[in-house]
């Protein structure tokens, strides 16, 4: 296997970021590229939801990872072992979310002619990646139980910016006081329109609603 | 029982953050205050180990707490209900970290001459806030179990800065596939003289180690 790739970030100069999101999304569109952004806080399973996921799409999409992190290979490394998918590692330099140009500069390093899906692992943070449109299709982000159900009151930006919003880790529901009604009532506050999906990306319990709703996105937006 | 305090904290607008934080530290100490800053992902059990740390520290030392969120004022409603002690919210207005100057502004709202030790629960986020330096006297993270023991590998910068480094939610070790001497063992290669303690703040198992180690500061600091 040859050696990961790992991309050193470079800060954007982009002025303004929503128009150049736009425009990105629109060259992906013509390539007919599908981008997910996944985000989520620190440790909420990111990486071990997208292997569970690309594993049932691989046989039917063509997919590409980036991996966003300050600092380590940790991520890429574990997805490409576990998938086999191209994947890439971002380096950030410190910086806390990606914008539309730091994630074009992680899309020109994958082969987009030979990909249909790519999905890219935001910096694990609540607060900065839901300020800054990186170009995707759609935002999705990982909630895990342990964190608490009171996640959307403080972090309401977050919970408006996703089309879909994945409730993890509801195995270890029993040890802590999680309410999945209750944070489905806070999500839907700030975003009625939000998909809530329970999933335990460790056993796999959950995914396959997530990966339906995955594909159907990917469809709609090819057929536009 | 008065109002909650809600501050709005603005924008600061100090472009060397650094010189700010001494000046700050400076009047502390000739005000008596120890200034801890607390830093952890969302939901990593911040407010629950405060509230123990305090009702085990309130009889000894007079205290003042500032949430510091996006948004929400559960935090400090739920302080100030648990401890007693006084407790104001600090709304950063979508800013995902607090430098010196917007401590401050928080600070302004505390009467500082009927405190000893003022507790800072900073923004939910494991990036920005360990970039900017509050004026603390001594800096706090924790790290929760579910998150998982990879953590200081991935935000690096976050483990460097703090001298103290609580790894909470210990109940649920079991259920995660979580390693202390491994999490040990990255910690301190990226900052050797950081304390580790195990804690779980829903129990208050290991809380009086933190709690003595606090006081050790405060008496310290104030002897120097």
């Amino acid at each position: 296997m040859d050696a990961l790739r790992v991309i050193e970030i470079k800060k954007s100069v982009f002025a303004d970021n929503d128009n150049d999101a736009d425009a990105l999304r629109k060259e992906l569109k013509e390539k007919g590229v599908f981008l997910l952004n996944l985000m989520s806080a620190p440790g909420s399973g990111k990486t071990t939801t997208l292997i569970q996921t690309i594993n049932r799409l691989k046989a039917s999409l063509r997919i590409g990872v980036m991996e966003a992190d300050i600092d380590s290979d940790v991520d890429a490394r574990k997805m490409r072992e576990a998938t086999g998918v191209e994947s890439i590692q971002l380096h950030t330099g410190g910086m806390c979310h990606l914008d539309a140009e730091m994630t074009r500069q992680g899309l020109d390093a994958l082969d987009l002619n030979a990909t249909d899906l790519v999905i890219l692992e935001n910096v694990g943070n609540l607060v900065c990646p839901a300020e800054f449109d990186t170009g995707a299709v759609r935002n999705a982000m990982i909630l895990s139980v342990p964190e608490g159900d009171d996640k959307p009151l403080k972090y309401p930006l977050m919970f408006s910016v996703c089309d879909v919003v994945l409730i993890n880790k509801t195995d270890v529901m029993p040890y802590f006081d999680f309410s999945l009604e209750r944070c489905k009532k806070y999500i839907h506050e700030r975003n009625p329109k939000a998909q809530v999906i329970p999933i335990c990306a460790k056993t796999g319990e959950g995914v396959d609603v997530f990966v339906q709703w995955l594909k159907d996105q990917v469809n709609n937006w090819k057929q536009k």
